[in-house]
């Protein structure tokens, strides 16, 4: 019996698709192509290998699955290890695909928060033209980044060209982050870091320990007049706290590239929020061809690393969730 | 009889105030400020030294004026050689003071037309929520800089953290620029470069050489789905050529700080161009805390270079415009 690897991606192109059949043919595999989880369902029984982005259902009706290959960064709706017939199933995901373009998306909506873009596009959209004062600036500016894995790590180097005055990675454990950050801290002293803290920037997997980090106390001990990004998962962040620490002009500003729900109902108080910075969580999507290729190239590496029977890069801890 | 210097800044704080006399007392001098030019008309006769923003009537009614130094970068209105008694009259500007919050400007709008932000802000703002494919990135960009001064060089070193393919700094004299350059030009090669450019940003100040320098030609010699960003003068751009060539979708989107004339209408014909980001002549303005201290410390400075009989800082030559 022959073996194969089913692809599910919707960013396939015939590029991706002849770099992947010439990677899977070195190790002697067929390679299948899904539109969709639809339409892989029931198709996957002889699938040793699937990469792409499937559902769950997809999942548990791979009878010979050993490694699913997940072409997102998070995966925590893939941690269930019900999920698997194969316990031992290897997970891995696409961390280090994103960094460039979240780390983009964040400087970007910074700016925009704290120059007031969002004010000015109203403005301008309504025919105006006038002067809005103050604006602020990243030069000097005390940035905290919660998560220091590959999108902090990419962001915090960017930033560094724009003179802040510090940027303090906070992270689950004790030990050293990229030298682009001036201040290495853990979750335990959070506290003390948001209350020296003008821009705070989220990217944390969905884990119990993330869930509802951001809650009303922690928003109430950051300086007023001080701004919230998040562009890791919506659930870290009471959304109803941040309604009125927005309304209230507490925070100065928030931009949320992911929410509870998605999508977000167009009646959903957070819509109506003050100067929020909504985006329908894009910053790390497939939109961008430099993330698409990268994600391509590191499977093919990995896919090498198989079947070379070497470790794997980005192995999943399900019980962790990262 | 005392000397004095005339202050005329919008922005000005006890803090500013105190530094300034504090400067001025050091060589003997008076101050007197003034809310704004109307109120200083008429009353600048013995001021030997004028600090700020202020129209040709002060200037021309300033009997005893020796230097006029401009809060702002671009003079070109304040070039005109009649408006000065004193033929010999020192004209300096604030070059220096803006690149910081300019180039942040830079950064922030390169982003929203590469990641199509201003199509995102529009969708949040009807209540949708759907992905836009594909966005494009500083990433792998070729980026051309029109204008290799303060701004154009701020911009660079920070652009640099973004990993383009090329920053192609163009100036009107050969020369090598600032290193944060991949490649230095002459205005004279411009046409060339154009042809091998993703993103064109534009910091010229307004001269006869400059009017008009990006053309309906040079637009058609540009890439299909390259992009243009002006903070310079409104009159370097052929507007209707620009709202053409967004129109057609040979130019993927355009964002400018300036235009002409500005303010600029409400039925303007720019205000509706495909993929346009219009922000009011604020890139530099002195709504930037940092940006209003820089200024006055740099007055300062030259204040001391002025008693000291030194030769100044950012002397303007008024034949060339800056």
């Amino acid at each position: 019996m022959s073996k194969k690897i089913g692809v599910i991606i919707d960013f396939l192109t015939d590029e991706y698709r002849a770099q992947i059949d010439k990677a899977a043919a070195r190790g002697g595999y067929e390679t299948e192509y899904f539109p969709d989880s639809r339409s892989a369902v029931g198709n996957v029984d002889d699938c040793e290998i699937l990469y792409g982005h499937c559902s769950g259902k997809v999942i548990a009706s791979a009878k010979s699955l050993k490694w699913f290959a997940c072409c997102w960064a998070g995966v925590d709706r893939m941690c269930d290890d019900s999920l698997y017939r194969n316990k031992d199933c290897i997970l891995t995901n696409a961390s280090g695909a994103y960094g460039t373009t979240i780390a983009e998306h964040i400087i970007m909506v910074s700016l925009m928060l704290l120059r007031r873009q969002v004010e000015y596009s109203e403005m301008m959209r309504l025919g105006g033209w006038d002067v809005l004062t103050p604006i602020h600036s990243l030069h000097g500016a005390r940035v905290t980044m919660l998560g220091t894995g590959d999108i902090g790590t990419e962001f915090a180097r960017r930033l560094t060209a724009f003179h802040p005055a510090s940027i303090v990675g906070v992270r689950r454990s004790a030990g050293q982050a990229d030298p682009a950050f001036t201040e290495t801290r853990t979750i335990a002293e959070l506290d003390e870091v948001l209350a020296r803290t003008d821009l705070l920037v989220m990217a944390l997997p969905s884990t119990s320990e993330t869930v509802g980090i951001l809650s009303r106390e922690r928003m109430a001990m950051m300086p007023k007049g001080s701004y919230v990004v998040n562009v890791g998962r919506g659930t870290a962040v009471d959304q109803e706290a941040l309604c009125d620490a927005l309304n209230s002009g507490h925070l100065a500003g928030a931009s949320l590239d992911v929410v509870v729900p998605e999508p977000l109902p167009a009646d959903h108080p957070l819509r109506a929020a003050k100067n929020i910075l909504l985006t329908p969580h894009v910053a790390g999507n497939m939109t961008l061809g430099y993330t698409c290729e990268l994600n391509v190239r590191m499977f093919c590496d990995n896919l090498a690393r198989y079947f070379a029977g070497e470790p794997l890069q980005n192995v999943v801890d399900r019980r962790r969730g990262y």
